[in-house]
């Protein structure tokens, strides 16, 4: 078994990316790119995955700039702060942290973000062409995906990939990637969620898995074909006696008795979660070469 | 083993329609849902498809024009073109009539349709709603396909549903919509496509199988399970004595052998082509009746 390693990946390619960013930009003269993230209300969750990318935009050269809202703004004046940094030049990429209070339509404010600076890939806009396999930005979580089964030379074409899962920010845009026309594609993707009877049967006979469910421990070895490659996008915190703060990282796989049976395994820390930043990262370069549109 | 009458089902909903376009609109004294039609070139298979959805419009007592442009119009002025039909308010729906000629950019062209008019549901943001479940147009033959379904009242949910074909137009929607959180919905999909090597070993698993590869009696009797529902999208001319017109249609399907095997299967001609034109008079009528946006 070998551990397809987020960490390693992501520090490689914010190293990558770095480069660039002083090859491209400050070499021309040129102003770094710059995202602009809106956070509303005080969520703990939400306050440490933007901490998250501030600091990996600090590691790039990228600026970042965080406009901080109560929980009480409205939907209209939510509204017109992403029209106020649509209309903004310097800033490349725009993300609205997800959720939103409840009073407020997430739809509506994700179709209000300009296509061009949605690095998120949330955007109908941006969807609709991956489905058409046109330039757009893909989605952060299923793009870190394919950067690491890309980086680690696995062979998708032709494999039998099975997705478990059918969120609209992992499991559905991860199987239509997976077996669109292209290099890391041309699988043949079944897609399972909750209203799948017999999902053993199905893991059971994936080249590769991936696993989206949001249940702690859900794939268990009797599940995963010999040889398989399982990539964990669960993320859970749960209590800890043998950690400083108190909790531990775990996935949606069992990593201990999965991980002896399978060819590649992402961990839980260390996996995909940090892919989605990076991804975050290189469309965020894109954006500002305009490379997409 | 039932047929899934696609012939009887667009009479019927025709008639729904014709009924709806006398309430909904002339009694109420508005005019009548438009369609738009753009034709380019002399193509003769264009041209008899454009007849066929002149002669539904007047059918069910909607208007519809045909603007017709030679097959040297260059990519500038049929831009301009639609962006003249999109702005005039008497049009509901427009469709351009694919393929356009070869120095002509589809996408650049269907992504100039304004939304609200795309009523083929061609448009990256129409594919982007119907990835997220929000309302949209759906692509006509994969709704022609939903509408059977539901008017059938063959269950999907928790079914096994295999889809043949990975097309813009019919494969890859199909095996979008029918894993979607929907009553019509909720099936494990699984799309195989060129670069699948067992398609016996999974067509001959699935409860429902949806065959839009275009290659002519491709799924024979042996690749399907007992009782299965079939969906034959293929659509072929083939020369033949036995008509006037020297030609019969015949699908991807091996029908008189598969269709001893199934429980319900869709007739070429007389299935799902006849409810693609159908799909486009009721997207034309929520259009028109602006429920969508």
């Amino acid at each position: 078994m070998k551990l397809l390693d987020g960490k390693l990946m992501a520090t490689q390619i914010k190293a990558e990316i770095a480069s660039d960013v002083q090859q491209s930009f400050l070499n021309k003269g040129l102003p770094v790119p710059h995202i602009a993230a809106v956070l509303v209300g005080d969520d703990p969750a939400s306050q440490s995955y933007i901490a998250g990318k501030e600091k990996a935009c600090k590691e790039v050269g990228f600026i970042s700039s965080v406009y901080r809202y109560p929980v009480t703004i409205t939907q209209e004046k939510l509204i017109e702060v992403i029209r106020f940094l649509n209309d903004d030049t310097e800033i490349d990429g725009l993300i609205v942290q997800l959720p939103l209070p409840k009073h407020i339509d997430e739809n509506k404010i994700i179709e209000q973000i300009k296509p061009q600076k949605d690095i998120d890939g949330f955007h109908p806009v941006n969807i609709g062409r991956m489905v058409l396999g046109l330039p757009c930005f893909l989605p952060a979580t299923p793009k870190g995906i394919l950067t690491l089964l890309e980086r680690y030379q696995i062979e998708t074409t032709g494999k039998n990939c099975v997705v478990l899962g059918r969120s609209h920010i992992v499991g559905s845009p991860i199987s239509i990637l997976l077996s669109r026309k292209s290099t890391i594609g041309n699988a043949t993707v079944t897609l399972c969620h909750s209203h799948t009877p017999n999902i053993t049967s199905i893991t059971s006979q994936a080249d590769i898995l991936i696993v989206a469910m949001g249940k702690l421990g859900f794939v268990t070895a009797d599940m995963v074909k010999q040889d398989a490659v399982v990539i964990d996008v669960g993320i859970h915190r749960i209590p800890s006696d043998e950690t400083k703060s108190g909790f531990k990282l775990k996935g949606d796989v069992d990593f201990e008795k999965v991980s002896r049976k399978c060819s590649y395994i992402t961990p839980v820390p260390g996996g995909v979660g940090l892919m989605t930043v990076v991804s975050l990262l290189q469309n965020t370069i894109l954006a500002a070469k305009k490379v997409i549109y």
